[in-house]
């Protein structure tokens, strides 16, 4: 997407794969700063401090920390060695593990003077294929919002609210819930978004109306408590979420608050959909709601909280008085009956198990 | 209500009645200052720079204001221009008019000489009415949560999900939606609170976890996304909030929010109360929803926060992009359907009409 009109992807390679170029995702959104990460080690860093952050886009980072670490020392001890290191840089995201069990086995099989430009077309073709599903994604959610967009004759404007950040800083490019609003906007559809600033971290203030600002897609801040109320209103047309684990039955495991927002859409019978890759669908899971595990993290992100001082400087301040305690549940799970549909790479589908194994057949012989 | 062990009030009347003491709100939660106002002028100014908030303290301070007036100058000219002033200090506030209202048509058919004590009479019995009321409102709440305490036989702790600050720093003393929380607090049962960080203002973080805190009331601090995740889990046992204005039909237009809360207590079927005294019931409105106006307040209080610094420093940082636009809500309507009851002084009933006018037999009459 693009920063000051100029086309740019969260991640990328250069000197023929020497170097890693990645945005500052911890400077957004009062810097736009372009790093380089040279070493694996730096890689490894910049996924543990959150330069980059958002689960594809963790794995396409680690891809490229093993094409690194393959300039470095080809061996397998080596290349091993760096794959733990790694991993070890962000314990819990999936996408971390997925990316490493792909391209260290494949690398292991290679012989030593071939690794490095295997590891090479390994790490483009990851990033490559997450343009590709979210591309797809946006594709198909593009169709809703014209539909949508031909259903209002007399107001034009298609106001869409959104929730935390799955645009494409979470990503390699597009996004997963922004996709359809990209391409909807770069076709011209006059999309309009409310952009929940997504409290504790506040991903929709610092990165969602970042992107959106410097894509120049019109949009609109709210606080989290502010959407239900311009849903009853009628100045929201559809909601759309990412998700981080989405169950077999449909049920949504997103950012903390996409709960309420849904049972809003619901009430007030305003569309609430989920974009997501297949991926992150959790085929063994048929009951999100019961059986996905919500991380709780610190406290701090609740008592503090970060911005830029009038002279731009970054800033963290406390919000509560000294003693008093937080508890920060950085997820909750929506209900598939709240939710009006899931849009992946394949397609549309309703939220549930037939729903989505119709889109995908080859798991309706997997055992739950 | 207590802090540091000492018992408080928001405001209270020294050198009988020739200062007004208050606790300055705005160095909440960080700093606990007490401001003496001598003249009708220092009143003016703490109502309109928020030292004193709240529509019953607003209104309780504006009747300290006309006392001040009166000790200054006691003729018909000068207390008009005085209330006239004290009006302006926050035009929106009802309240503020009303405790007007009331204060200057006595003052005036009292003799000259009579004033000051006239005026003195009347700016304390507004404040005990004020603590008498919710002194009763929070009888008739305690009475829920000790029923609540009986069929919780295993786990004793009752969890209450309070939003935004309806405690004792908005009026005089006990609160409303707090009142209930105090009252059972004091009497040994094992209650503890999860606060709303209320965004945007965060009167939460800042004055209900300090005013919990002060008094020694088991609370934790939540992100206004989470609860809706902690009710789903049974970590919530009743939502009490305030109001700021309720329809005769029983709709509660509370800060934003409330709504959210109220669709998630409802869908997990949590008791969903609103703890208000009559006089914030609108007799004349039956549909809240739709008759209600939401004022839209400045952006800029979403676009950025205050806080502490290190040292303890206020400080106000910006959250969002430069260029980014907000939008803010500061209420949302609750419908009546949400609602599990209304707590006021005269007891607890439905949240309907018929409800309401059978606790006030005396708006029967009245035509909608």
């Amino acid at each position: 997407m693009k920063v000051g009109g100029k086309n740019f992807r969260s991640i990328w390679l250069e000197d023929y794969g020497r170097k890693v170029r990645v945005i500052d995702q911890t400077r957004l959104p009062f810097q736009f700063e372009v790093k380089t990460l040279s070493t694996s080690a730096d890689v490894a860093i910049a996924i543990s401090d959150m330069i980059v952050r958002g689960a594809p886009l963790i794995g396409a980072t680690a891809a490229c920390g093993l094409l690194l670490a393959t300039a470095e020392n080809a061996s397998d001890d080596y290349l091993s060695e760096s794959a733990q290191k790694l991993l070890a840089s962000r314990p819990t995201a999936v996408n971390l593990r997925w990316a490493l069990d792909r391209v260290l086995p494949r690398l292991l099989e290679t012989s030593l003077e071939d690794r490095f430009e295997r590891a090479r077309i390994e790490a483009v073709a990851i990033c490559n294929e997450d343009i590709k599903t979210n591309s797809q994604i946006g594709d198909h959610g593009l169709h809703i919002l014209q539909d949508l967009h031909k259903a209002k004759n007399g107001d034009n404007q298609i106001n869409i609210l959104t929730h935390c950040n799955a645009g494409w800083l979470a990503t390699v490019d597009w996004g997963t819930a922004l996709a359809p609003v990209f391409k909807a906007h770069d076709a011209g559809l006059p999309v309009h978004v409310w952009v929940d600033e997504t409290r504790p971290r506040n991903q929709g203030a610092s990165l969602t109306a970042w992107e959106l600002l410097a894509h120049g897609v019109p949009h609109t801040l709210i606080a989290d408590n502010a959407g239900g109320h311009l849903m009853q209103h009628g100045r929201v047309d559809i909601c759309i979420v990412g998700s981080d684990r989405t169950s077999r039955g449909g049920d949504v495991c997103n950012k903390i608050g996409t709960y309420l927002k849904a049972l809003a859409a619901y009430d007030t019978d305003v569309p609430f959909f989920a974009a997501l890759p297949s991926s992150t669908i959790d085929w063994s899971c048929l009951d999100g709601t019961k059986d996905i595990p919500i991380e709780e993290r610190e406290a701090d992100e609740v008592l503090y909280i970060s911005g830029a001082t009038s002279t731009g400087e970054p800033i963290r301040v406390r919000l509560a008085p000294e003693g008093t305690q937080s508890v920060n549940p950085a997820f909750d799970v929506t209900p598939r009956r709240l939710v009006s549909g899931i849009i992946t790479e394949r397609g549309v589908c309703k939220a549930s198990e037939q729903g989505l194994v119709e889109l995908y057949p080859e798991q309706l012989v997997r055992s739950r």
